[in-house]
């Protein structure tokens, strides 16, 4: 990747400036035909400016004749004018004083790696805030809340107590008294798990990686959620799979479309998340949870339920998970200790049925061997000691106060024309915008302000329509949600104002095609 | 799998113990069509049995149609008459009174993760050793030389100083610090390598998996040592790449084959392990290593350079690796710190060139989003503290020590038409067995009399030939490996004889087909 900023206060126009480094990383030979220029929306993501500007500044770039764009692989530094050759090293020649050309590594990628790749956020979109900043856009929990105190007795006692045993390998299925834990914890939930039918990964993504791994070929059809988790759709797509999106509503993901989409597209797998859906935050009704239960059953078909997020229910009572009414054995649900306690342990889980887990297993040993043993044990410990049960007290306290303040902010901030759910738990909330006012725009100004949002379009398979933002309050005070919220309704508004004051073209359509 | 067990002190033979436990586990519907048997030898392994053994109750149970073989799958229930169905559940009348017919798991599974299990080692192959077992088996370090004390003081002071920061996410790519120190260290040993260029992964597997998803299309040819270690030909085949292997001598990978069949089969990758070759225990010499090193940067070829023990050196000066003779960026280095110091961390690490790099970061976020940063600022500390280099020091005595206890205890017990390697480093001894005396014989044998090896074949692509065996002696100390070695010595100077006393056909050749 070719490094390039932006200066916002020079005279220099932004997209003259981008042009510029490119041009100038191309002729001084610092990148070449191999080299791959970011997408428009990545760049103007990681600069902060909008996605008009960057379109500007490509579409200079390639009527100059310095980048091109590959179909279905993105732009490119464009081929040179050829230049004398070097002299090839001589088998037996390579020495220090005439170095050997360099191996170029991208046209060694494999297809499915680049697709994995090209479908994930920018890393600048997962960033925690800095100093000063508000940040709506990142999933990850609140680090202030973690049990840190509890947690450090926890692995101190439990490397004094067991010693050297426990700074070993671990069994690839993971250590026994968690999964026992963990199964029985599940069967409280009304799942008929045993603890040879769980399986410990490192985080809920391993678990969605193994998953694939067992049962995805390339060509095979997922059925995902539009939109979706878009670490999921990484994972699927690595696989060669292809993705058919079902669109959600208030009562989760709609279950009839679904069996129209089984029947024409014939997927393998149903991806979900049934409680607060990422991003939508809807919750799956018991009705729709019954009847895709059915269908799966009497079409054999997979479903892999991600419950990222279940134990973090504000109101209303606990669903049946789709894992709870399984009677034919199709389900595998998984879920992670990331969001409700410590995303640094990297510890999740799959409960899956006994050939399945068995697979699993053997997959997991081949992807890292094992998950740390002493981590394992240690929230084992952790868990024994009830810290986990006083732990989620406190965080749903916290995260239910702050979800609330989320919903009267917006009240009182946002236009009337836009609309937002109201999720019974998860740390998301789903906004739709007024018509013609772009989410693009708003993300970028309210950037340029210090709040960062997540732009809901990276969550569609297809792109989305710019309507949507994904707005997190895992990380955010209750003073910081009401000024940040402020600041957001004010772009807004002033969008609509904007909009009817005159005539725009909406920037998906402006766009260059390059 | 069906669980079989047998019983050694029963009058009934054992083939008969496992052709009944079969047909019951048939005709009871605990298992059904798609259930699958291990194979001969991995059931052999597992019982601690001869595999004539096993073979026989197989082809008893083929003969009489419970099983059946399915080329390229393996072994398996065969199908059974029809029987009267059981009505299938109406739509919308799933209850518990009228269950789902269950969901078969196994035809789902890719054909992918059936050639990476199938390729693994059986797991009681690598089980530490139970009571009174002296266990040559496993490449598990010895748990009771890790650092269990001051390891517990850097991870709980770690904690301390840095409090809720160090249990969120990490990068990616991992912890700062550590990717520095590591660099710092590849660079005191002549790499060139940046910070940027490494990346953290859990344990060398994770190593390997990345760089095969990011490398290895269907049908890639990939160039490994014959025999290799197990763990890397499932990674491979998982990716549906074909192996070709190049036989090792004292030397090491024999590089003038290795030219022919990179001129023959094209391959897009090398993996070898120069320093202590696994399981062969011997180490390439610098001739060869840059021989080899010549040929890939003229072929253009990617090299994966597995240095997992190349710490471990007992003797003799430090070769200089692959990745430092590189002058053309095709090396990519990884290595572990399982093995030197403590497995239970998961913490190993890839040196690649920049544009790798960044592919294998994306794809590690894909695979798990990040290695534990609790585990990585604790072993940072760890090294800080000038712990490592105490430890290491500590551990390459005490291994040195088994090493030369090996070597004598082998010279006074094994019969002179024996061989085996004299490592100068690693964990590992490699045997070739008198001709005529077969190693999974020899493997059996010493098991019940509660001496574990290694059987050679397991690490060859090609099945081996039944004349070697992998003991390693990192688990075990001096006095076992003495008595252990007289054991095994035994054994092999006794089937010796027998072979003397009357022909025998070898036990490769008598095996049922099935």
């Amino acid at each position: 990747m070719i490094p390039i900023t932006c200066d916002k206060k020079s005279s220099v126009p932004i997209y003259r400036q981008i042009v510029r480094q490119v041009k100038d990383a191309v002729e001084s030979g610092e990148v070449g035909e191999e080299d791959q220029l970011p997408t428009t929306r990545a760049l103007a993501q990681v600069l902060g400016v909008n996605r008009l500007t960057v379109g500007r500044a490509y579409a200079d770039l390639a009527k100059a004749g310095f980048i091109s764009a590959h179909v279905g692989r993105g732009t490119f530094v464009a081929p040179r004018p050829a230049e004398p050759r070097r002299p090839s090293a001589k088998p037996g020649g390579a020495t220090q004083e005439t170095p050997a050309p360099r191996l170029p590594w991208r046209p060694l990628f494999t297809r499915s790696s680049d697709r994995a790749v090209e479908a994930g956020l920018p890393y600048a979109a997962l960033g925690a805030a800095g100093p000063g900043v508000i940040s709506f856009a990142s999933l990850f929990p609140d680090s202030a809340l973690f049990p840190t105190e509890p947690f450090r007795r926890a692995l101190d006692e439990v490397i004094r107590r067991e010693g050297h045993r426990i700074l070993g390998y671990g069994h690839p299925a993971g250590h026994a008294p968690l999964r026992e834990m963990i199964s029985a914890s599940l069967r409280q939930r009304g799942m008929n798990v045993s603890s040879e039918e769980i399986v410990i990964t490192n985080g809920s993504q391993q678990g969605i990686d193994l998953v694939a791994r067992a049962l995805l070929d390339p060509g095979d059809v997922v059925l995902v959620e539009n939109p979706t988790y878009t670490g999921a759709v990484q994972v699927f797509r690595s696989c060669g799979a292809e993705l058919v999106g079902v669109p959600v509503d208030e009562e989760g993901a709609i279950v009839s479309l679904m069996e129209e989409a089984v029947s024409r597209h014939r997927p393998k797998l149903i991806y979900l998340m049934p409680n607060f859906q990422n991003p939508t935050s809807e919750t799956m009704s018991l009705r729709r949870r019954r009847a895709l239960i059915e269908m799966a059953a009497s079409r054999r078909l997979a479903i892999l339920e991600d419950d990222f997020g279940g134990d973090l229910r504000f109101e209303g009572p606990d669903l049946p998970s789709l894992k709870a009414l399984d009677r034919s054995g199709c389900v595998i649900y998984l879920s992670t200790f990331a969001k409700k306690l410590l995303p640094g342990l990297r510890i999740g889980w799959i409960a899956a049925p006994t050939e399945m887990a068995e697979r699993l297993t053997g997959l997991k040993k081949i992807a890292d061997y094992s998950t740390s043993l002493l981590l394992q044990a240690a929230l084992y410990e952790f868990c024994r000691r009830g810290d986990m049960e006083r732990h989620l007290v406190h965080v749903l306290d916290k995260y239910r106060g702050r979800r609330d303040a989320m919903m009267s902010a917006m009240k009182r901030s946002f236009p009337a024309q836009a609309s937002w759910s109201r999720p019974h738990g998860g740390l998301v909330v789903w906004v739709t915008l007024p018509a013609g006012v772009d989410a693009d725009e708003v993300a970028a100004e309210s950037e340029s302000r210090k709040v960062l949002v997540g732009r809901g379009d990276l969550f569609y398979l297809d792109g989305g329509q710019g309507h949507n933002l994904r707005l997190t309050f895992s990380q955010v005070s209750e003073r910081e949600i009401h000024r940040g919220i402020r600041i957001l309704g004010d772009i807004i508004k002033r969008r609509i104002k904007a909009r009817r004051a005159g005539p725009k073209v909406s920037s998906a359509e402006s766009l260059p095609l390059i």
